[in-house]
C-alpha cells in the first residue's frame, strides 16, 4: 500500500469505530461535573494521534488541555499547515428531545447522531484520518502539519488567545485549515467567505427582595419578569431592525456582487422553512434569507427563566428574572462595544422599581476570508477531486471567534472547509453527521494537504 | 374549669405542640408525588376534630377529600355556622431562600415559620382550638357548629362548588366564618370588605419545531422567547394599566367615602417598600398602594422558562417559551370574560412566525362584602375583647374564588376575619404567622361563637 487514497478505502471501517469511541465520552466544556470526562478525551485523542504518527502532547491551560500532533518530516523548506479543532461538546438539553442517546452513537438514514458527530469531534477527526492516510500508507506527509485541539470552543476558547500567542513559534504555519462549518448543501463542497462575531449576555433583573403573594402585592410591586419582557420587547423595532442606538454604526454592507452570488445559490425558501418546522419565516425586511444569516447582525434571546414554571398555578410575584441574550455579529462590529451600547439602552429602558445588571458570558469577532488565489485554487482542486463539485463561496451564521485570531497572532491566512450537511442540529437535539462525508472529507483532506504542497 | 377562656390559656402550650404537628405534614396539593402527605394531613385533622369533641367525617372527592367536623347540640332554634377553611398549602420553591425547613416549624422573634402557618393551616386551626375550649370547659357550644376543611385551595378549589351544592342540606347555616386573610397591622384586628378574583393562564408560543443553532439560523427564523417577551410587553400601557381591549368594562369604580376611608388607614408607604425590598413602588398611576391593591386588578407574570437556564451560554435559538399570566380581577369583572379577552389579544399582538397557544390553568370570581348590621357588630365586638381595639375595615389583594360560592350556595353572608400580619410571606420562602395571634386568634373566635348566638 503505497496510496493515501487506498489506505483511506482500506482503513474506514476501523475508523468508524474509533470514531464512535470518540463520540462516546461526554466532553461537555460547560459543566464542571464533565471535567474527567473532557480530560479523559483529550487522552483519548492524543492516542489516536500518536498512533496516526504524530509526535503528540497534551497542554494544560488553566481550563480544559490542549492537544497537540505534529509532524515536521517535510522539512524546513515546504509548507506548513496549522490544523484546529476542539474536541470539547455543548450540553445536550432538553434530554428528552434526543432519539437516541447524546453520547451512543446510531447511524440513522445515512447519518451519524450523536453530541460532537458534526461539532467539531466528527471533523476534528478527519484531519488525523488524511494524516494518517498519507504516513501509514506513504511513510510521510507533502506538508509539515501541526493540528491543535482544543477543549473549551463551547465556552469561547477562555484559554486558547494567550495559548497560541505563547507558542507563536512552534505554531507558526503558511496557512490555518479549520473544518467546523457546514457544506451550503449535501454534495456542494464549499468554501467559508465569512462568520458572524457573538456578544453573549446574561441579564438578571430584581424586583423585590423575595418571592411575592402575586394577590397580596400584585399592583403595587414592579414585577421583574414584566420588567425583563419589557426591555427584551424594546430590542427590536418593527422591521426586526435592532433598535439599539449606534447598534449599525460598525456594519458593513455588502457589495452587490457578494449580494448577486448569495442570491444565485441553490436555496429553496419552502425546503429551509420545512427543515426548520416554523409556522413562517422572519426576520429583517429588506434582506434574502440568506443575507439575514450571513451578513446582518441578530438579537436573540436563548434562554429565560423567572417566577414558578412547575406544574400547576402558583400564585408568585417573582423577586427576580434571568434571560440570556446574544447578538450575533457581522464586520466590523466589535463586541466590547456591543456591551457598552446594550448597557446604555439597557439604562434607558429598565423601568424604575427593579435593578439590572448584565453579564458578560461570552464575545467574538466577525470574520471576513482574506483568500489569496493559491489557498483558493488548491482549496478547490481538492474539494472537487473529492466530490467531483466545483466549491461555491459560502457565508456562515454561526462564529468561530478564534479564526480571526488566529489569523492576527500567526499573520497566516485561515482556510475554513466544513463537511457537515445544513440542518444537522448543531448544539441541538439529535446533532447528526452525514456518513457519506466521513470518507469524502477525509479524502479532501488529503488531497488539500498535496495541493498545498 | 367551665370557661372558654381560661381553658384556652390553660390549653395553649398543649396546642402549640399540636399546630407544629400538623404543619410538618408536607400536604402540598398541586404536586401528585405529595398526594399521600396530603391525605395523612386530612385523617390528622379529623383526629383532632373528633378529639375537640365534634363529630368528624372524611368525604372523598375526585380529588382531595373534605374533612367536615360538626356539633348541632344547639338546637334547631339557634344559629348555624359555618366555618371554612383549607388544610392544603403552596409548593415551597425556591427551597434555597428558606432560613428554616418549610415543614420543620421554627419560632424566631415572635413568628411561627413554616409553610402553611398562615394559609392556611394556622388560621384554620384556631377555629378548631375556639370549638374545643367550649366544648370541653362548659359541653356546649353557643351555636351549631359546622367546620369544613378541603385539601384543594391552592390549585383552586375545583372539587369544592360541586361538595357544597351536593351538601346544601347539611351546610346550611346562617354565616360563613372564613379566616384565610391578614390583618391590615399588628394589634389592628380587621374585617374584610372585598378579595380580588384571579384568571390564571398558561401561555405556549412554539417557534421552530426544535431548539436550533442560534449562529445557523438566528435572523432567519422568528425566535419564541422574543416573541413572547414582546407579548408580554403589550399587556400594560405606560400608565401601568392593562392594555387589553375591553379589559375595564366590568371594573366598578369606589365610592369616594371607601376610597377615603382607605386613604385614611395607617399606611406606611416607605416601610411598605422597605418591607417588599425592592429599589421603588410603581403601579397605575392615579391609585394610592392600598387602593392598588384592594380595589384595581392586575396582569403579572407568575414565570417564565424558555431555551437554556443553566451555567455558561449556551447558543441556542429556542423551539418554544413558556409563561404563566395570571389577572388579579376586581367586581364586577369575571374571568371567562377575561379569558376571552386575553385570547382575543394574543391573536392581535403575536407575530408571524411563532404559534400561541392558552391554558386555562384557574379562575375565581372577585368578591364585595354584603355584611349586615348584626354580624359586623357580633364580630366587632368579639375581636375589640380579644385584642383591646377596635377592627377597621380592609380589602384584599388576594383571591378566596370559594367565598362568592359559599354565599351563592347557601344564601348566607361570609364574614372573612383574618388574624395574620402583612408581610407573613404568603406562597413564598419563610411564611411565617405571629405567635400572639394563635391565644388571640383563639381567644377572639370563642368570643364570636358567643356573641353571634
Amino acid at each position: 500500500m503505497a496510496d493515501a487514497q487506498s489506505y483511506i478505502a482500506e482503513s474506514l471501517p476501523r475508523w468508524r469505530e474509533e470514531l464512535d469511541e470518540f463520540l462516546r465520552i461526554p466532553s461537555i466544556s460547560a459543566r464542571s461535573e464533565h471535567d474527567g470526562d473532557t480530560r479523559a478525551t483529550a487522552e483519548w485523542l492524543c492516542d489516536r494521534m500518536r498512533a496516526a504518527g504524530l509526535e503528540t502532547e497534551i497542554i494544560d491551560t488553566p481550563g480544559h488541555p490542549v492537544v497537540l500532533g505534529e509532524w515536521r518530516g517535510a522539512g524546513p523548506d515546504a509548507k506548513t499547515l496549522l490544523v484546529y479543532g476542539h474536541y470539547d461538546v455543548q450540553p445536550v438539553e432538553p434530554l428528552d428531545e434526543w432519539t437516541s442517546a447524546p453520547f451512543e452513537p446510531e447511524v440513522r438514514d445515512g447519518r451519524i447522531y450523536a453530541r460532537g458527530s458534526a461539532d467539531d469531534k466528527g471533523q476534528l477527526y478527519l484531519h488525523i484520518k488524511a494524516a494518517e492516510a498519507h504516513l501509514k500508507a506513504t511513510g510521510s506527509l507533502p506538508v509539515n502539519l501541526i493540528i491543535l485541539a482544543e477543549g473549551e470552543e463551547e465556552v469561547g476558547s477562555p484559554n486558547l488567545v494567550p495559548f497560541v500567542e505563547g507558542h507563536r513559534q512552534r505554531l507558526a504555519s503558511d496557512a490555518v485549515i479549520i473544518s467546523d462549518s457546514s457544506m451550503f448543501a449535501p454534495g456542494l463542497p464549499s468554501l467559508l467567505f465569512s462568520l458572524r462575531g457573538l456578544a453573549y449576555f446574561e441579564v438578571h433583573v430584581q424586583g423585590p427582595a423575595s418571592d411575592l403573594h402575586s394577590g397580596s402585592y400584585g399592583g403595587a410591586v414592579v414585577n421583574p419578569a414584566n420588567a425583563l419582557a419589557h426591555i427584551i420587547s424594546t430590542l427590536h423595532d418593527q422591521d426586526g431592525r435592532i433598535a439599539i442606538e449606534g447598534f449599525y454604526d460598525d456594519v458593513v454592507e455588502w457589495d452587490e456582487a457578494t449580494r448577486q452570488a448569495i442570491r444565485e445559490l441553490p436555496f429553496d425558501r419552502d425546503e429551509f422553512q420545512a427543515s426548520v418546522g416554523a409556522s413562517e419565516l422572519g426576520g429583517e425586511t429588506g434582506y434574502s434569507e440568506l443575507e439575514r444569516l450571513w451578513t446582518r447582525p441578530t438579537c436573540d434571546v436563548n434562554g429565560f427563566l423567572s417566577g414558578y414554571t412547575g406544574e400547576g398555578a402558583k400564585t408568585v410575584l417573582p423577586a427576580r428574572a434571568m434571560a440570556k441574550i446574544s447578538f450575533r455579529l457581522v464586520s466590523d462590529q466589535n463586541p466590547d462595544r456591543v456591551l457598552e451600547l446594550f448597557r446604555a439602552h439597557l439604562s434607558r429602558v429598565t423601568p424604575t422599581g427593579v435593578t439590572v445588571t448584565v453579564k458578560d458570558l461570552h464575545g467574538g469577532h466577525p470574520w471576513k476570508a482574506q483568500l489569496d488565489e493559491s489557498l483558493k485554487s488548491a482549496a478547490t482542486s481538492a474539494l472537487e477531486r473529492a466530490f467531483g463539485a466545483t466549491p461555491v463561496l459560502v457565508g456562515e451564521g454561526g462564529s468561530i471567534p478564534i479564526v480571526g485570531e488566529f489569523e492576527r497572532i500567526l499573520e497566516a491566512p485561515a482556510l475554513l472547509i466544513g463537511f457537515s450537511h445544513p440542518g444537522c442540529n448543531l448544539h441541538a437535539p439529535d446533532e447528526w453527521f452525514p456518513v457519506e462525508n466521513f470518507e469524502k472529507g477525509i479524502r479532501a483532506l488529503a488531497y488539500l494537504y498535496e495541493e498545498l504542497a
